[in-house]
Formats: structure tokens, sequence, C-alpha cells
């Protein structure tokens, strides 16, 4: 997509690591991990460049590298460059397929903004075990790419009926369905855009997977008092289409759709 | 997502293929190409099996499979089961970047409905060749699997500045833009949907590549008199990303999201 270039991004601000380390000036923060290995060899990055570092509470703070060894190193804080600001509550909820789906998820809500993932097992779906690190790694590096100042939590994975029955009352879920009645997505975020309370709320998005849900599974559905099924169209999505294009139309029609990128030119 | 099990798919008919043959009933159409290995040797169909077929021409037709050789076979038409309907006019423009991510737009965007996909290559495009045969079989295989009447045309790739130069002048052009000017894109779709001309006629929507669009390429944009620069949040998204959550949007507010799948189960 295009910054057209328009002008110069001031050097070393490209790079924006997420860290958990309190932000302020003149702090002396840790860089650990995989970040030095790809400050170093990747980025050949070295001490004196500089980096965006943000942590989800602080907000974003341009910070010099002041010492990069082979498995760790520090950096000094300097200025914020951007305040914290509250993001959209929105979590999608999904049944996990494949590896390379879930990577592949993770990164694609985490851009469009997601605050929380919630892998779900369900009765058709083979995949036992996610692995949460690999996913929160996964979107760690797409919300450095992608100027968000948080990073979305990987909720523990549990199966279908037992996140249902604990479902957090207030949270307003939009089940993705692709038979039965539904409402067309786009009506029902506009409902919601009309009611205050609606608009402000947290929300989720289910998307269960290819195989459909079981019967026992649509019950536990249906207990929750804030559900509204929605349908996407008439073309049958495969499982991560369907969460993107949902997502996008929450952030569209619901979520911070207005709000623009940060110039980085600035 | 949820076929919800409430009934079994008539056997066979959970395959559909996408030919180019006239079909009506009692014709004898020709299996040919991958799909045939993809029959025998993938889902063990045999002599008797039943598919789905269609051309994006006559609807979709059941098809007893009559003979399935190593490299070719037939199949005898039986009833339609779905009659041609007309399909949202949507264009996706797009740059290339790399192999794996033009299978990915190719076969996403189908999945979202695109009408044509058209590869452009810009100043900032590394990518100078796309194998517009690979991404008509991407395209096809999504539509196969996403119950479309229809593939997507794969436009010839040109050259950005060429392609706004002989712009089709009614046909109204979304360009998604990260910087600079920009409605937010539900605003923009919302005003369309009130006007029955734009709702009714020919979109594109236009992702540029992640290294922006060049001065001249900007230039020629501006020369498109139905151009809109639409904005997709604040956060920066991936080309690709990009490209699914505008076409999400368009197909929701615009397109056909208010239209259901079709029951495979009736």
């Amino acid at each position: 997509m295009g910054n057209e270039g328009e002008a110069e991004i001031p050097t070393g601000v490209v790079t924006r690591l997420f860290l958990d380390a309190a932000l302020a000036a003149d702090a002396v923060v840790p860089l650990t991990g995989e970040r030095v290995h790809y400050l170093r060899n990747v980025l050949r990055r070295a001490s004196g460049d500089r980096v965006g570092l943000f942590n989800g509470r602080d907000g974003e703070w341009t910070a010099r590298i002041d010492r990069l060894g082979k498995a760790e190193g520090t950096a000094v804080v300097e200025r914020q460059i951007r305040p914290q600001t509250p993001e959209p509550d929105l979590w999608l909820v999904f049944a996990p397929i494949k590896k390379a789906r879930i990577d592949f998820v993770a990164e694609k809500a985490t851009e469009l903004g997601v605050s929380a993932l919630w892998p779900v097992f369900t009765r058709y779906t083979s995949v036992t075990r996610v692995n949460t690190d690999r996913s929160r790694a996964n979107a760690v590096e797409a919300a450095e790419q992608t100027e968000r100042l948080s990073v979305p939590r990987i909720l523990q994975p549990a199966k279908l009926q037992a996140a249902m029955a604990a479902w957090p009352g207030e949270r307003r879920l939009l089940v993705c369905a692709e038979s039965g009645a539904a409402q067309p997505i786009a009506q029902a975020l506009e409902e919601a855009a009309r009611d205050a309370t609606a608009a402000q709320g947290a929300w989720a998005i289910l998307v269960g997977p290819e195989g459909g849900f079981a019967p026992a599974e649509l019950d536990a559905l249906r207990k929750v008092a804030t559900v509204t099924r929605v349908g996407l169209g008439p073309r049958v999505l495969r499982a991560d289409t369907a969460a993107l294009a949902a997502l996008a139309c929450w952030q569209a029609i619901l979520g911070d759709g207005s709000l623009r990128p940060p110039d980085r030119a600035a």
C-alpha cells in the first residue's frame, strides 16, 4: 500500500520492536531473544542505531541501541513519539485447522486489530493442540509491522462448549453462519453502530470449523444471550477467509476504520 | 464454517468442477487435465459417481462420470441444480509482490467474489512477470470450492500507468491509501449504496505495493475521473490483507452480502 514516497521516514524508526519493559525517557531496556538476532544479522543494526519501542501500555518511544551482543543487548529510551490510545475490544474465536492456517490467522487478525485470539476446539475439528507461543510470536511480528501499539492476547485454548458456557455475558458475539437463518453482516453492524452502548462495548467474532458445528455445540451457542448469527454472502468461505472478512467489516463499520495510520514522515 | 450437519449433502455433488464445455441435459462433456488426476487419484472417483459441473454461463448441473482414464475422461450431464445468476462486477487491481502472495490473493479474491483480477506492475514493484496460468488455476480451484458459478478473469498484466491511462471511464475505482487524504471505506461504500447508479455499476479496488506509488503513478491515478481514495483504519496493512479487507467490505456493503449460500442438502 502507498506511503507514496512523499517524504522520507526518519532512519531507524521504521523498525519497531515490542517488548515488556516499562518505557520512559532515559530508561535502559533489555533486548532479548529472536529480535537480537533479527536486529544484528538481518537488519544489520549496531550500537547507536535508532529503533521504535512499544509495550502495549506506554505508547511508542524512540530508543538508541546501546549494546548489541550475540544473544542480548540494551537500548536507551529517548522520547515518546505516540501516546498509548484505546483500541477496539474485539476478540476472534476460531477453531484451528492446520498449523499454517493458524499462523496465517494470527498474523492477519493482528493486522486487522483484534484485541484477543481465542483458539477453540470443536467436535468436528481434528486439531487438539495449539502452540500458543508460536501464535504469540506471529502476533508480535504482525503488530510490529502494522503500526499497532499493542499485541493481541492469545487466550488459553478451550473446548467450544466450555468457552460458550463461560461466555462473558456483556460481550456481544457474532457467529459467522453459512446455513440456517442469519442477518447480513453489514446490516447487523450498521444497527449496532447506531446504538451507543453496542458500538462502544466488547465484541467477539466466532468462526467455526469447515466441518460445521455439532448439535451440542449449536445448543451451547444458542444459550449465549448476546449471539447474533451473521452471513457473509452467497459464497462458502474457507474458515480463515471468513474470519478476515468478518474482522474487516467489523473494523470498517463499528471499529476504528475512520482513523488513519500515523505519519512516519512527521 | 458451519454447514451445521443438519442434513447430508447428496453423494458426489459435493465435488464441483469448472469446465468450458456447454452444459445441457444428456450432453457428453470431456474431463481433462489436472482434474482427471484429482478425481481419480485424490478423490478416488470412478465411473458412475456424480459430480457438479459449471462453466460460468449455464448454471450448475449434476453429471455422472462415464469414463475416467489416466489422462482424460467423459461425463454425462444430467439436470440443472442452479441457474446462472448475475454476479457483482468488481475487479481487483493489485501489484504482485511474491509468487506465494499472488497465489494467496488469487485464491482469496475468488472466494470474496471478484469478477476479474488485474495484476499491475509499478515503479516500486520488483516483480515484472506474473504466471497468469497459475493464477487462473488458483482461481478455478477456489471457485470450485466456494460455490461460485463463475471463475474470475485474469486480465493481461500491465504497467500501472498504462492501466490507468486506459481506464474504462464508467468503472468506479477505490484506491486503498495509507497516507494522504482518504475517506473511510465504510463511509464511501455506504454513500455509494444510496446511489442506485453507483450501486449497480462496475467497480474496481486498487491496492498498491507495500513500497507505495511513484509520483508519476500518483499523477496517472489523479487523472482517472472515477477514483475515490479510501482508508482502512489506523493500521498499516500488508498489501494482501488490504486487498482482502477492501473486497470484504465492498461485498458486505455494496455487493451480494445479503445473499446466502446454496443449500446443498436440499
